[in-house]
């Protein structure tokens, strides 16, 4: 009968092969549960796309057998899509305060926070989902109030370490609860699913506090005013430049909305402890001496539109940098934002402003743990399976070979593609069919409506525009009654290509002469194809071309 | 008298404040020489477009005055603008013979070659152009036959490094030659003209040969194919491919267009040592045992057309992943690539290729001089000015700032912008007013032709696609005859949004009832207007809206 027995099923549908989106679902019989629910940021080729959310079909099909949300901590990357999916699918979400503090603001901008059923668990604690029991244990990550999770399964015990580090001497709390991964590898895990981002990097990442002493001794060195640039996640960076200000007698000040949302929140639970009278208004920066000022902003990966990027372009409402300004970027890049983040620090230098940034100091650790930290999890765990999630395939791959060279059997660690369901109990792990899975794009209000189709004619029209032929035709007989008419946009500068414009025009002219009668779409294709090609062998351009048939 | 003396004119047309386009104007009295001529890549934001030329307007304003170009290296950066450039000015081209040699493809492709007046100078040769005397110096570079300048005028010397670094083993020819800069700056250097890419690096670059010794490593454990992607122009780099590939018995094909044609050459002007029988043809490959087999090829930055990417996507005509293929990227991404070499390693990880890249070994050094190499320099040169070049606008800050940490007076370091006019002798330098400059867009056969408005169109487009409401009238009354029809582009899915296009219908419909009679502008801003404010109402975008209005 053994061999019959119910399998625990696991379905990632985000953050495996790619950096971002990550949830997981866990299923057994009836019961199903998920591990987070976050958002991804649009690739390049995605134009005028605003988040990506994961593709949670496979829930609202199944929305009756799922328990609850479950979440590790509040980065966006893993409680960013729970507005849209909450919308569909109303269960209860558990998560420690902070990261349901962080939430709410999300729930309240949807408006839905009030129809949402949300529960508060303290790290360590256990709660029951289901048929299965979660527990909450400690970690230390870039943002306060993470954990990993232990789920006790009819099957066994599955330890998720979300995103995590080993931090000796992390700024307020505990560090990672060791102990327990220990305890529970004792009893005996049966699958470990871990952290890939920094796989591919060697050694420790280093503890938040080694940033709170290069910020001290450049408060200590700084003349005049500090603008700060940091993610407003990250407390426990924001907790170290306040200590920083107190210690060398500065007031702080907070720019930035999603700063300003995120520190009232961390003050009012507790989380940011500030000194009565540092914190001053950012509407009255002007009225302290520059030498006793530090301005706490966003905008550390060069977004467009966030705190430093409006400071260095010169349009920010309240913040101008002035000749020998010292400007502090403590983040590093994520990959794709190189560009941008350097064009705002050469922004910044040509305003007079000093800048530190990422390349020159240690003012930034990474909030993923590096290859000896992995390495002691995975013996701490000592998990018969292993599923590397979060991170790239590539790291994917070598945080599987990692595994191996600890001394696990290839054919106990297992890579795989989202949507892939895994089939596992304690005596075989195996990959077993697959759900709907995928991107959902949101653009403006419309989510999911934008495909494809929309993004190709996006792109093409992004390389080399259009070329709308307009006609008017005599709908009995087909005989041209004015036109064609020849518009274009982002294709050429019409004001200086008014020869070439009326070249174009002649050529549909004749085209259209070419074919007479009522056959609108051959008329249509006829002037589509000797437009494109005397355009391709003119300019070396494609440009969409629109024709487009009035008949009256 | 004395004060009045005529100045020594230098002009940046492009290379500082930028990566990339580097051109300077050296200018005494009537005579004018140019040094270098390169191109830029386009930025994020130039949508569609493929190169981005220095505004030559001023050459072009004073082609009579123009005696020649010296071109320091073979780089795009630095050779890439001369076929646009000689089309406007034809005068003659001085450089290395592998620099010529490059070239001279470039000027074939654009059919000039015949008409151009190319003279080839050796390492150590001093030439006349005018009143100018141009002394090439041996450097070393990530390119073969690389030279600094020493420029001897009226008022003194000006030392142009151009890019450099201090390799004392490169892989042919000599070390750069310190003892002439040595000698130059015991005889009095008025100006020091140096390349400021590396200068936030501290420390040494490695030695090209550090490289080789990797490759040794690799090839050595190897036990299958052997793809390897570096910069096609990096003939030291293949020589030490060609090396390796032959002590552990390998054959070597070379993929990639750019790869061929610069291997052609380097091997007919002797710069590639290859040993008979080592070089086979890319259409052969599979009659080899992988094991003795190298692949090189480009796309080293993920470049979606090259080699290295086309096998990776798996429509290479000839190269196909086989499981167990070593891909070596001897290559750092350069700012903006990271993520389209990132996915490029990821789809070779997929197709079961063990990858190789920057991060895990010493497979890529740079060629730039980093801040120890630079301080050699300062000293050697010992220059009474000093102009850092070739950098963002951050770089140019801190080279001057390691100039002033040297010694050097802060009046005598000039950061300049490009087209400002640099008046110098040896009794002062100083920045006196500007000259036309700036980016020349090429898209396709277009040099020019597409400016700030068509960029700001394709962008918009890009970002939320497009409305076309088109409308035939009345001609004397303005009477709707037929229309509007509603058309979209790059906006939404039209089979799944018809509901939505219908009431866009509608809406057109009433703003048009709205404004009767012949005023065709006012019809088009209240479609317009209409329109845009019930889509940005309905979906939060802002799709270009294209009111058409035929009258008949």
């Amino acid at each position: 009968m053994k061999r019959t027995r119910k399998k625990l099923k696991i379905i990632p549908l985000g953050g495996l092969g790619e950096i971002g989106k990550n949830i997981t679902v866990f299923e057994y019989g009836d019961d199903i549960i998920v591990v987070d629910c976050g958002i991804a940021f649009p690739d390049d080729d995605m134009f005028g796309i605003d988040l990506v959310l994961p593709d949670t079909t496979y829930l609202i099909k199944n929305k009756d057998r799922v328990k609850g949300i479950i979440l590790t901590h509040g980065h966006e990357d893993h409680i960013g899509a729970l507005p849209y999916v909450l919308k569909n699918i109303n269960v209860p979400v558990y998560g420690t305060r902070l990261t349901l503090g962080l939430l709410e603001y999300k729930l309240e901008e949807h408006r839905i926070l009030s129809d949402c059923d949300i529960q508060t668990v303290s790290q360590g604690q256990t709660i029951e989902v289901g048929i299965f029991k979660v527990e909450f244990i400690r970690t230390n990550h870039s943002i306060a109030d993470s954990v990993a999770l232990a789920i006790h399964t009819p099957v066994g015990v599955v330890v998720h370490t979300s995103d995590f580090k080993v931090d000796y001497t992390p700024i307020s709390g505990e560090p990672i609860d060791l102990q327990r991964f220990a305890e529970l590898g004792k009893k005996g895990v049966l699958l470990l699913m871990c952290d890939s981002t920094n796989v591919e990097r060697p050694g420790y990442t280093m503890s938040e506090k080694t940033v709170g002493k290069a910020f001290e001794e450049i408060f200590m060195n700084a003349r005049n005013r500090i603008i700060l640039a940091t993610f407003a996640s990250n407390i426990h960076r924001i907790q170290q430049v306040f200590d920083a200000a107190v210690k060398y007698n500065r007031k702080v000040a907070i720019s930035g909305r999603s700063m300003v949302n995120v520190c009232k929140k961390a003050i009012e639970l507790g989380y940011l402890n500030i000194p009565e009278g540092t914190l001053v208004e950012i509407e009255r920066i002007n009225s302290y001496n520059p030498k006793n000022l530090v301005i706490i902003t966003t905008g550390s990966q060069g977004e467009t539109m966030s705190g430093l990027s409006r400071i260095a372009s010169g349009d920010h409402r309240q913040v101008e940098i002035n000749n020998g300004d010292l400007v502090v970027i403590s983040a590093t890049p994520i990959p794709g934002n190189e560009k941008s983040v350097s064009g705002v620090i050469n922004e910044l230098f040509k305003k007079g402003a000093e800048v530190i940034y990422e390349s020159l100091a240690d003012i930034h650790v990474s909030g993923h743990a590096c290859q000896e930290e992995l390495k002691l999890i995975h013996k701490l765990v000592n998990a018969k399976y292993f599923l590397p999630v979060h991170g790239e395939y590539r790291h994917l791959i070598k945080h599987a070979n990692l595994a191996q060279n600890l001394g696990m059997n290839p054919e106990r660690t297992i890579v795989m593609k989202i949507g892939q369901v895994l089939e596992i109990n304690s005596d075989e792990a195996r990959i077993n069919g697959n759900v709907q899975s995928g991107k959902v794009l949101v653009d403006g209000l419309g989510v999911g409506d934008v495909g494809t189709v929309v993004l190709r004619d996006r792109k093409h029209l992004s390389e080399d525009g259009l070329i709308i032929v307009v006609l008017t035709v005599q709908k009995e007989t087909g005989a041209v009654i004015t036109g064609p008419d020849v518009i274009s946009r982002g294709f050429v500068y019409v004001r200086e290509a008014e020869g070439f414009m009326n070249d174009l025009k002649q050529v549909c002219q004749e085209a259209v002469s070419k074919c007479e009668g009522r056959n609108w779409s051959l008329k249509k294709s006829t002037i589509k194809d000797t437009l494109k090609n005397y355009v391709y062998q003119k300019t070396k351009r494609r440009p969409m071309i629109l024709p487009i048939i009035m008949d009256i």
